[in-house]
This record gives C-alpha cells, structure tokens and sequence, in this order.
C-alpha cells in the first residue's frame, strides 16, 4: 500500500483520543450545502450524509428557513415532554404524511430521547415489561447503538470489548446469508430460542435491521425477514425493526419494513428524522408494548428545533411519492455503473434504494480506496466487520451529475487500487 | 386534597403513556425568553429551566444570534466526530475560558452523543478498560440517566424496574447524611467496598453528584466527599464527578466540585452547556482514563448548532465570574425570603446555589403546591425519592423582581396549602 | 385414568416438601441386594438402580466385603485430599484397569467433591479459566446438576426457574435430532456460535451428553457428535463429555464416548464409580485444562469408603470386558422383548446400551404405567421434558431370567394401560 | 525461613495439580482412630479433624460398629429421597434429640445432595423463591462452599478468581470486627442495604457464620449478630445461619447460634453430621421458606451409609450435654496453656469451644510453624485471608492428655519459630 505523508491530526489539543471520522478524513469542514461540504481548503462530494443521517442533503433550505423562523419569533427550544405546539405539529404530518397512509397510525408514538440507542434503550424496556422476560434476540451483523443495552444487540467485537463488563441478556444468532437456505435458518433459529427453549427463557424480542449498514450492506430476504416475523407471532414475541438508518427513504420507501410486507411491533426512528441532521429519535410501538408514565424519560426528548426542521422535511418529501420512487430507480442508476464499469462483476454489490455497498474483500483496500477518494474531494465510509466494505449513502437528493460523476468516479479509484495493490 | 377539574390531555391522540410533564403541566406551549414561557393561553414564569438545561434562560439572545447566522450561512450541521470549525471554537474556549483558569486543561474533552447519559456510559466504559474491573460504585439518590448502563447507577426504584432485566454491575451506597458522622461513613465505606473485598472485585469507578437534583437537592458535606475522594485516590479507582444537572454555574461556580477543592478523574457536562438547551454532551477525562480510537461512538456526536450556541454562551457568561457570584449571592437571597416567610422554619430547604429544594415531607402535599402554583402561573418541579420535595432551578439570569417576586408566591402557596391540607 | 387410594406419605412428618422419589413409590425401603430391594412390606425388581449409579446392583458382595475389611482396620475414611494408600489404589486401578487399555492415561484426574454436580462445576471452572472466556454451550434435553453453575447448562424448564435468579454465562442450543440433518445442524451451531461470534464472545466450552438420560434417552448420532467435536477442535474450545449417568459402563463401553472415537477435553464420572452407591466423582482432565493448587476444593473429596468399594469394583468387572459386552448384548436382548411384544411397533423405544427409554407420548400415562408397574413390584422411573418416556436402567448385572420377566411385564403393563385409558 | 529437604510429592503420577493437602502434609495416610492418624511410617496426633468433620474423632467405634452391621445386613445403600429405614430413624433422632430440646422442631429437614456447598444451593433457592428477590448478603471473611452459587458469597479472593465468571447476586458486606462499634455498623448496613434500597433489590438472604472458619476464626459478637438477624426481621428477610464447620457441638453448642440467642430461618449442616466422616448434609428450613416437589435434588442426597452413622452418633453424644459442656469447658483449658506460655500475650487468640485460632499475623510464619508441626507429629491447619492464622480443631473427644501435649506442643513449636525467624 501507499502512503503519502502522515495525516495531519486535526484533532483539538486536548481532544480524546476517542474520535475516528476525524482521522479518516483529516480536515476541517465548515459549510456545507446539498451533497457539497467545504473544509476550509476545498469542496468535497458526500457519499457519506452523516452516516445517513442527512438523507436530504445538507442544510436543506426550507428546513433551514423553518428552523431560523421559529428561532426569530422565540420558539420554544427545550420542552422535555412537555408539550409545544412544534411537538403536536410534527406528530401530526408523521401521522398525516407517513403512518396513516401506510396503514400503521395504530402506533403510539414515543419520544426517547434524540439518539438512535436511546429509542433502542426504550423499545427493550417495552420488550422486557410486557413480556416478563429478559433476553433480546438480535442478529450478527447487526449495530444498534453503544450505550450499554443496546450494545449487547450489537455485533462489532471491538466495540463491544470496549464496554468493560459482560454483554448480558442478549444472544446474537446468524443473520439471513445467501449461502443458507432460509428455510432451514428458520428451522434452526425456532429450536434453538423457541420450541426447545424453556418458555420462560424465550426471547423478550427479536430485533433486526432489514439491510445491515454497519455490518457491511447486507440484506435480509423477503422468505426469511417473514419467516422471522412469522415466529415472532407464532410464540407471542414482539419482532423490532430498527430503522435508524434504513428509514426515511434511505432504501426508496420511507420504513424498508414496507419492502417486506412486515407489521413489526415496534419500530425506532431516528438519524434523518429531523431532516436537518439535528437529533431527533422516536418510537413508534403497539399499544400492546407501550410504557407507563416515567417509565423512560431523557432531559433533550424535546427538542423543538429538530421538531420543526423535521415538519418542514416531512411536508417537502413526503406529501407524495417522487423521492421514494427516485431513490428505487438510483438503485438502478447506480448498480449500472458499477456494472458497466466491471466493478460488479469483480466485487459483490449489495443493497436496496440508496444504501449501497461494494465489499472489497480486504480492510486495506477498501482503507486505501477510502483514502484515495477523499484525496480526490469525494467522502465515502467503509463498513463490515472487517472494514472491508465501501458504503454509499449519497443524499437522496443528490443532483443526477453529481450522483453519476460521483460513482464513476469511486469505480475509477477502485479499479486504479486494485491495479496498484499488491494485494490483489 | 383537593382537585379542580380533571385536567385536559394535552398529549397527541395517538402518543405514548410514557410522558410526565405533560400530564403535570396540561399546557401546549410555544414560545419563551429569558424566564417566561407561553402557552397558547397565557404567560407562565419559569422555575423549572428545562430540568437545568437552561440556566442562561430560554432563547438567550447573543445563543440565538449566533445560531442564525450559522444557519444562514449554511454551517455545517451534523459532522459525527469530523472536525468542524464550529466543534474547534466551541473546545478552544471551553479551554481557554473554563478549564485553564481552573487548572483543569489536563483534562481531555470527548464528545459522546449529546445526552448526559451518553456521557455516563463512556466514562463507565473508560473506567472499566482502564481498571480491568467492572463493577460501580454509585450512590442512594443519585440520577444518572436511563440507559441501561446509566440506569444501573440511578437510584430511583420505579426507573430501575423499568429496565426489565437485573440492574448488573454496579452497587449503591448511601449518599452523605446529615444523620450519619461522615468519619464513620467513610470508614465503612472504605471497609466494605475497598480494604475487604478482594482486589479484583474492587470498584472500577465511584460516580456522584455532589449536589443530587433528582434525587431531592442533597448536598454532601466537604468532609464526606473529600474523604469519597480520598479513598478513591488510596486504591487507584477513578471518581467521576457527574455534573450535568450541577454544572454551568448552577450551584455558583461553574463546577460544583470547585466548592469542595476535588479534582475528579472524569467529570460529565450537559444540560446547560449548548446555552439554549440543544443536546448537547461532554466528557471531561484525565488522559490515564482516555478512550481508544472508536471505543465509543454516536451519530450525533457532533451537533454544531449546539457547539455555535455553547460557544457563545460561555463567551457571554464565562469571561468573568459576575454570573457565578451572582448566582451565590442569590442563595442566600432564596433562604432569606424562605426564611422570612416562615417557610425554613417548616420545612428544610437545602440546596447550593440556585439549586434549591424545600422538602415538603409528603408527595401528595407537594404535588398539590406544585399544581396550584401552575394555576397561579409558575412552573416548578417536585423531586426526591418520594416526590416530596419542590425543586427550584430558575434561570441564573432571572429579573431579581422576578426570582424576588416567584419565590414569595411559592411560599405563599406552600403555606396556603398547608392551611387547606387535613394532612397537616 | 385410574387411581387407586390416595398415596400415603411415607415423608417424616417433619420433611421438606422437595422429596420427589418417596411420592411416586411410596414404600419404606430397608434392604437391597443385586436387583431386588425390599421395603418393610414387599420385594420389588429394580429398573431404577439408583438413578444409575448401581450399575453393579445393590450391595455388590466384593465391594461390600473391601468396605467391611476397611473398616474393621480403622482404614481413614475422611481425608479431604491429603493422599491415603484407599486414594492411591483407586488411581492406580483406574489408571491400569480403564484409562490405560483404552489409551487416555494423558488425562489427569481430579477430585472435586463427591458428587456429579461438583465434578460439572469444577470442569466449568478449568474450561473457563484456561480460554478466559465465559460462555459455556450446552444442550437442550441436556441434564449436568441443581448447583448453580451447573443448573445452567441444564435443560429443564422447572429445575431452571427454582434458581430463582438468571441462569448466566451459558447458552443451550438444540441437540441432535433424527429430524434434522446433522450437516445442517452443524453449521449453523458453527455459524450461530463460532463462526460469527465476535472471537471473546466464543464459548469457554461444549458440554455434553451422548445419551441424554434425564432429558428421555435421546441418543446423538455419530456424525453429530464427531461434527461437534471437531468444530471444538478447529476453534480452540474444549469438548466436556459428561459420563455421570452413561460411564461405568451403562452403555456397553465403560464411557459412552467409545462408541464414537471421541477424544474429549474433559470427562465427569460418578453415580456408578463408587460401584456400591456411596458418594463419588471424578474429573477427568486434559493436562492444558487443569486446575492449579487450591483453585477448586470441597471437603468431602476424599472419601476413602467409597474408594475402598471403587477399586474393588473396578477389579471385579472391568478387568476384563465381559460386562460391556454382555450389557452391549442386552441392548438386542430387551428391544426383541420390546419388539414381540408390539410395544416397538406403537412407541418410539430409544438408547443405548441398558439406558434404554420408551417413550409413551404422553406424561399422564407414563405414571400410570409407573405407578402400576410400582404396584407389581417393579421400580421404573419416567424421564422427559415432559415426563413422557419410560427410563429402563436396569442393573448390568441384573440376572438374565428376572431382565427378562420384568421387561415382559412392564410390556405387558404398558399395553394394559393403553387398553385402558381413555386417552388412546 | 529454613527449609528442610523439598518435599515429597505423594500424588499420584496422573493426579491433577488442584489438590493441596497432600503438598502441606506430603505423606501417605493409611489408618485412623480417635485423635491418632498413621500414614505408612509413623503416628500423628490430628488437630485437623478433616477440616471439621470429625468432631468425634477418626473411626467412632459406635459408629463403625453400626455401620458395618448395616452392610451386613445388606442395608440399602443408595436411594435418593426414596423413604429408607435409616433415613427415617435419623429424622427422628434428629428430632427427638436435637431439635425437639432446642425449642426447634419446628423447622422442615431437606437433603440436598450430600454436601455442604449443596445446601448452601438449596437455601438461596428457598430465599429467593420465596422472596421473588435475587440477591444475598454474606459476609467478607466468609466460606460457604466453592459450587457456583456459594461461591458468589464465599470472600477469598483466589477461589473466586477461580470461577472464571463474574459472580452475581450476591454482595459481600464487612463481618463484625472489634475495631468496629456494632450499632455504627448496623446502622450503615441497615441504610445501604435495607433502608435506601429499592424494595425489589433489598436482599433475597442474609447467610452468616457465626464464627468464621476459614476466614481465620473471628467471632461475632452477641449485639452484632442479634442486630444483623433484627434488621432481618424487619424487612422481611430470611437469615441463613450457615453451621457446616461450626456445629455438631463444635463450639460447645450443637449449633454455634444457640450462644447468640437467634432463630434463623434457614440453617445449613454438614461435615460432623455423619459422624464418622462420610458424605452428609442437611438444610434445616422454616416452612415459609420450603421448596416443593423436586426444586432441587441430587442423586447422592440418601446416603444411607451416613444415616446410620449420623444416628449412632447423635444418640452416643447429644442424648445429654456432657460433650458441649466438655468443648465448652476446653475453652478455657486450652487458652490457659496458651496464657501461660505466653502465647495469648503475644497473639490474637480467637475463637469459641474447640474451634480455636491463633493469629500469628504472617502467612510465612504460620506455614512455617504447621510444618514444623507436621514434622512433629502433629496435624495444624492454617487458615485466615492470607494464611497468617493457625486453626485448631481437635476432636471435642480428645484424650484429655493429647490436648494438652498437642497444645503445648504448638506453643512451643510457634515460640521456636519466633526465635528462628529472622521475620520478628
């Protein structure tokens, strides 16, 4: 491999070691708008969005113009669960745009907190209370947050290492894969946590993302995503879909439960909800599930802003179908490049609507491309256990030229790696 | 007691049970500044400051400037741990303001998702890599969030039962008593948990509050925790100070434990360090105790419209310490008219600072002073373990006629209550 | 069904309500010799034998002449594991007699208290200590003891809630079934556990039975059980064979891993080693698994009786291999029985060996049966998840015409009662 | 220190590395009586007793003689809980002679497996279904078995290591110590763990020894151990006095809690309750407490051979108190010997009836001393959290005139020593 000259760490002095975007991308970004975001040196393409948290780009203008008129006439900010009228007001484009349409306005809406673990965090405490039982069923591959309940569904080893104390009351089990019949996976996972399971044992849930983004783009198939719901039912064990990532468009329908015909029981929500890239998470869950009051609470579960930036946003994209249906057709666009550019034939692309991987086989390649990219102005993220991934999660709203310039681009780069790496 | 009408459900149609305050305060609200908020129907004065997330007031005017001109001039928003101009400013003067003239730039700074418990499970995690040991010492009262590792730590029994599953790795002590010789706590203390329990089994960590907000506005004695501190240094185990309710000047120094003369291992911020209540979280760590690249993460670590308003807020609020003196000053301003109005010579009232808590004995008693001062147009808040104490937190930056003005109609209220309740 | 008068409690009016054998044969026995047991009112046949651990009949006259000898020389009999020449004999018997022939002198042996229970805790403890990790894996139908850190490997749902705590550090997955193909199986028990489990997260062990006699006499496969031994192999992870029920020869080899040519990491024997019915276990160990000084202990590990009764047993009837081939030969001997009698033909009659299971179906007619079959003076014990399966453990050195009359009547009960009820 | 020759190692070739007796005392054992034990060169006086286990010293001649005639009899051997002869009439005998005069015959008798680790076993599963609640309180300096569950409130440190998991539900708290004021330490156990405690996470236990054994024989006081069983009974939690080492008369009282005046609810035996040293173990259980059908078992719980052994010797030595009142009276007759040598001056003497320890305050000095000792003739065990404690147990039948050489012969031994030890 090479390597140019050592990156400059552009960490504050007194910075924690902690951080990882800031050293795979050493720069500092100040500005940003669509899918360009400039340093204070030069302008970069995103084929990043926030880890997909920015599905309509950056700074989208009317969520902008929102947020800056509900702070001129001295919106409220911070309301806990208390209520505000920007509150009431997202809930009702949610359930007017989004849920009664799709036919799921039987949801209860919960505010959890702004971050995706903490709707993760509450949506295992409605598992666990009406259930009477303990265990969260979860699948390797999986990434669900890292704070200390939700990292036992997660599957990266180091960062569940990192958490210093055994990961309890959470079994992970094999994801859907194409080398196994879904049938026979289906077998299995009923013995081995249902039928031959002590009842009182029996999994409290089942969580699982329908396209695995940090695990590496992998995706569930129709007979086994069913066949997992269908046991769920079966044994009266309600199945989470966590839509983090996957949801609000990101794979060309607003939940990618829908691709699925799935009614899970609960679903978590959060990274593009408010539009804008401020946190904002919600469960949405069955009254069967639902908490008491106080049962979970969290100082910044009300946060207007994100509230009013994720109104304005609901309202432009999702009144009808078009972005939905453009994103469906990108997966399209996108998959023929790689494909006329030979990248698919030598390397596995994987996805759904927007959320694309091309899994390079090796962490160093796929680093070195990474690397490679961002020195030609375009961010792109790797993913998989192994950093063997290269993950595109461009803004939905990515103009045409962009989006072709841009793929062509990353199918250059790794074709030059691949050329240039002894590795191959 | 008596009830008025039964109050409206101000919740969604079709939102969780799992809300509070809406229930306390059946009001939809929409707008605020400095310590009055409106409802759609009427002008309330605030005492309750977002659960302290507000210590400079609602939409402080220099906060909200500041965040418009980002906005307008398309700012990055959302950067995960990109390093972003507006993430650099914010570190830079919360060195050069806070943490240098306090001798505490040894610290590290790691952003950990922007809620307090976010920032308590990475310093759990720090604690636990660091020591090899897992177990935390946290204490009876204290509040530390609802996370499953956080929870862990908290005290409240209806919170902890909530979790569903066995509350593991951590052990609560009794907090410092006023009934109890702090020698002979720490004594025990220091028996129990350190000198006889075998080594590895010691704590990986002791957490505290000094001042416990949820927990009914609990101060500990300098003795006490200077001694915790002691014992902590004696067998190598990291404290962390748990100031987000505490911290940003609420108790008079931007630090609570800068009235002890402690230096903490770890110290959490949150709350009020955005300045105008956007979520926004820190862990403050000594560089023995640092994370390793990636240990922990979150997407929306990296909120610049909180590090815009932080930024100017400690601009604003930190260049001198007239806000801090202030807020000493008007504690004892608080006890006087408490004490004047016959109220301290009922009830204790305790607190630091404007962290103040007026122990009613009863929840129903405050419960009911609580609804009648809402009635009345002041919102305050009930805390402690049995909900029997009424909390005060205004705005640090309160109008003295207000604060002057609200605090004698609380003690109206109280002592009118009183005179009506056959509990008495 | 039918029932007769009411069972008399033949419990100590002062007993715990957690006797369970005195209720389904509620007799007071007094003596015992080979197969025959008599209570103070009749003679019973014994299919029982102690649960196992009276392979060689009650009162075996070489080991109860050695113990009656030892005795009458004040031979210590309390010696915890300070070597005495009792301790040394058994050893060196073993070693010559069982290991030895069968080339497995590379194991070590361990006392580790006298019961089956003691010698699963301490082979838990060398498993985990050796790999550093936690998780044991066992399965499902699977039986190992009631102590803590063995209940949790053990199957049964009623046994597992009497904890009353969770059961932790252990994951049970399904075992061999004739309705799975054992291919299929193994690869996803590799996949589910090994495979795409984070490395730290592997299991510390496999723990397992080749005859699950508590769990109904389900006997693993060949190609299962070496499938397992050989994913062990490739990932580091010892393979614990327990032989508590099928050692000493009950399956036709003095340890039912012979049948197939398995080498575990690890062995537990009691129940029948003592040979006479006295408390006695043994861990077998793999020199890379074993123990350091003191890291396990008990104080009755060194019971010099049941040593005494142990050597002379294994003198007697594994000097040679008459026993297991005449055990091996009864396994043919009692299903023709079972077969001319139409029992085969009509239930599932499964085992190995003489632990040979019929499993009726259902649990109310198997007490039936074990209740009538108690009324004729034969002693059979039911077994099962569900109590559904008829366990014949006969003593190996039970007299050919009384094996054959009392398989000939339980046949003959069982179809009696299958006339008679009315659940067929 | 000096050290003679290495030491012989007597194991056998194949024989694990866990085992420690044989090391301390590398000889061959071979035949025992009262308080002589002979390996196959020379004689020993035993002030060991089988750790406790033989309080009526090696080979009773009436138990010896009863139990010879049972095996000639051909007297059942082995019979889980079915109801035998032998084991009715030590019930009885229990009763009639011990309980029943102690005002106790109001507790069940459960059998449990034969072992003291399992009744430890079986009493948290009588705590904590009854209770609902998980967690037992035991004390550091504690021993209580080394089976999972005992383990947890067992304090050394290197037996817990041993574990290789995290021991959970279960929290060890300070035992009394005389530096300690007993009302300050209840007071504080009280707070932290009764009073500030959630309800559901107070203790499901509270297990106790009275005089702590291994932990290096430190007596509780009255108004300590009265307080501890009165903070019992105001929450509703169930005290467990474990008597395994200290009673059978050990320490002057069939069971050590008869001195204190209490009425535990749950109270273990083992080890002397046979009499002669074999397997044996009961749990004495208030009916509030009791488990039902089958909760717990094991198949060496009717060890027949120990009934009949326990019954001659309950009826040789507890049919009158001469017995207790000779160990009680021994007291002081052997702390004379140890005034008048001057050893009570220069050492912690400790301890209560024959249970005896002296702290002699290093681990060198100690193994040094019991070295010499077994260089002697004479069989001392060292005990206490580092090793630093000699412990004597002689049998409470001791020739009077061997208790008196053999302590003198100790304090000799240990004054010699002094003198040698270049540690003093």
């Amino acid at each position: 491999m090479t390597a140019t000259s050592a990156p400059v760490d552009v960490g504050h002095l007194n910075e924690s070691e902690v951080r990882s975007y800031s050293r795979e991308w050493p720069a500092v970004f100040s500005r940003a708008r669509g899918s360009r975001i400039w340093s204070n040196e030069r302008e970069y393409l995103d084929f990043f969005s926030g880890a997909g948290s920015l599905n309509y780009g950056h700074n989208d203008p009317c969520a902008q113009r929102a947020l800056v008129d509900y702070l001129s006439e001295d919106g409220i900010l911070q309301s806990l669960d208390m209520q505000t009228d920007a509150r009431l007001e997202f809930l009702r484009e949610l359930y007017d745009l989004v849920l009664g349409p799709r036919d799921l306005a039987g949801y209860r809406a919960m505010f959890t907190g702004p971050t995706g673990t903490n709707a993760i965090e509450a949506a295992l405490k409605c598992a666990r209370l009406a259930t009477g039982r303990t265990r969260a069923l979860a699948f390797t591959g999986g990434f669900h947050g890292v704070s200390l309940g939700s990292l036992a569904l997660s599957s990266n080893g180091a960062k569940r290492s990192a958490a210093g104390v055994p990961l309890t009351d959470a079994t992970l089990v094999p994801f859907d894969s194409p080398s196994q019949e879904p049938g026979e996976a289906l077998d299995w996972l009923e013995r081995a946590h249902f039928l031959e399971c002590p009842e009182s044992e029996r999994p409290a849930c089942v969580v699982m993302e329908l396209v695995q983004g940090e695990g590496g783009v992998h995706v569930a198939s129709r007979e086994w995503a069913q066949g997992v719901e269908l046991i769920c039912h079966r044994y009266g064990v309600p199945l989470i879909v966590d839509e983090i990532q996957t949801g609000c468009g990101r794979t060309g329908r607003f939940f990618s439960f829908e691709h699925y015909d799935l009614r899970p029981d609960m679903v978590t929500l959060s990274k593009s909800l408010s539009g804008i890239g401020l946190p904002l998470s919600i469960l949405l869950v069955d009254p069967a599930y639902d908490l008491q009051d106080g049962q979970h609470n969290g100082t910044f579960r009300g946060n207007n802003a994100a509230f009013v930036t994720a109104t304005a946003c609901l309202r432009k994209y999702w009144s009808d179908d078009v972005l939905a249906q453009r994103t469906r057709d990108r997966e399209d666009l996108v998959t023929n490049i790689l494909v006329d550019s030979g990248i698919a034939d030598r390397f596995q692309v994987r996805g759904k609507g927007q959320l694309l991987g091309i899994d390079l086989g090796a962490a160093d390649v796929t680093a070195w491309v990474a690397s490679e990219l961002f020195a030609a102005g375009i961010l792109v993220e790797t993913a998989g256990d192994r950093g063997q991934v290269l993950k595109l999660l461009p803004a939905l709203t990515m103009e045409s030229e962009d989006l072709n310039k841009g793929v062509t681009a990353i199918a250059d780069v790794i074709l030059r790696v691949c050329r240039e790496s002894t590795a191959f």
